[in-house]
């Protein structure tokens, strides 16, 4: 945990009183005393630093709790990309949101390829509740509070032609695909604005998938040859895509 | 597994035979049939493709049981990379070395940085039988067949005034530091030759370990201000560094 994060409710008058893994990160891994300073903020809020102001638990047996008095002045970086995924397992898309959300992702559709197993959509991961805290988890290891919006849409031929572009106005489009793609160097990355990327299910797309989507403007990139699960071609391609760090 | 290898004393006579999870993928995956063929490869060796001439199993409770007759004439895609690590947890580790091998790594140096968990070193996986599978299902993903060289120094000092020179004679090197790094824009990439990456603990490298690197000719490279994870860094890192996918 790079950032302790506060639910908005959790920060009254000021101060922020919590118990938990929080807590016990504050107190066992910052070694956490009245007076010391940490960094914080608010989930979907502004993010700053917060002084200790109550210290209990982390020499032993008893449970942790922390005090805080915040000051939260500073905007938290924003998302810059949104996903289009067609889920792997649970048990894999668990780890992967976390990465996602420490990554800057902002929206993460997951939409039902032909690929995806069909058992996929009675995953008790979908629930908010199961998912959020995955999500809270990232956010605190990369330091920023915007909370990535997770959309599930088992119809992915409807949610191509219907609600796509309502939902993404604007922003380049990134398909990957190892097949007839183009060549990173060959242009087409500006300089700003938020990308949208669609990464396949284990197996990849079908070809009517990737022709609904290039119909759509999404341009085919490839990481070549060798052929990446869905967990380690998301993060390696949100990466090759980022340009945050190329000032 | 999109291509299944076989340990060079599988094959006799030109024909493997197999048990175990790669049987199961090929009945109940590939659906495999005496006459089809699909791909694969010599661990270590030459890759190509393998006809069933025979398959057991795979419509229920049977153990599955396939023999290829193989014609390996390709070379497999060489390692890119090589990368000096700060392991994390074991735990962590485990999922990390699959992602590793299929994304091009050629040796893998595990470091005992200032900030790795001391306890680390009596991790079981760092015994060959418990980390090379991790490796090969790394490659069967990938379609490769070179398996990644690992090797463990505890002392990190050591190692990078003894050793680093002569383990990894040539190559751009990076190192994975958030601060004061060059930007990605800022030429450096040559066209062709490998690379050597240093990604840190959790926690980052102290100054002297940088340096220490620097000093070896490492170039500062950072994924922005988002604190990635280990794991997620390296997979990020290797990607932006890749340049196979560029042509």
């Amino acid at each position: 945990m790079n950032r302790i994060l506060f639910e908005t409710d959790e920060v009254i008058d000021g101060v922020a009183t919590f118990g938990g893994a929080r807590a016990e990160h504050v107190m066992k891994v910052l070694h956490g005393e009245v007076g010391q300073t940490i960094r914080t903020g608010v989930l979907d809020g502004p993010v700053g630093t917060g002084e200790i102001v109550s210290a209990e638990g982390g020499d032993g047996a008893a449970p942790c709790r922390v005090s805080v008095r915040v000051n939260h002045c500073e905007e938290s970086l924003a998302p810059w990309a949104d996903l289009i995924l067609a889920p792997p397992r649970p048990r894999v898309l668990k780890r992967l949101l976390p990465q996602l959300a420490a990554m800057g992702v902002g929206t993460i559709v997951l939409v039902g390829a032909k690929k995806v197993e069909k058992d996929f959509w009675g995953a008790t991961l979908l629930r908010e509740e199961n998912y959020r805290p995955l999500l809270v988890d990232g956010l605190m290891q990369a330091g920023t509070s915007a909370v990535p919006r997770v959309e599930a849409r088992r119809n992915f031929r409807r949610f191509v032609s219907d609600e796509l572009d309502a939902m993404f106005p604007e922003g380049e489009r990134v398909v990957a695909h190892p097949y007839g793609a183009a060549p990173w160097r060959d242009g087409g990355r500006g300089a700003e604005g938020r990308i949208l990327l669609a990464v396949g299910p284990e197996g990849g797309w079908t070809d009517d998938e990737v022709s609904a989507l290039e119909e759509r403007g999404f341009r085919r990139r490839s990481l070549g040859r060798r052929i990446l699960k869905t967990e380690t071609a998301a993060v390696a391609l949100l990466a090759k895509l980022n340009r945050e760090d190329e000032t």
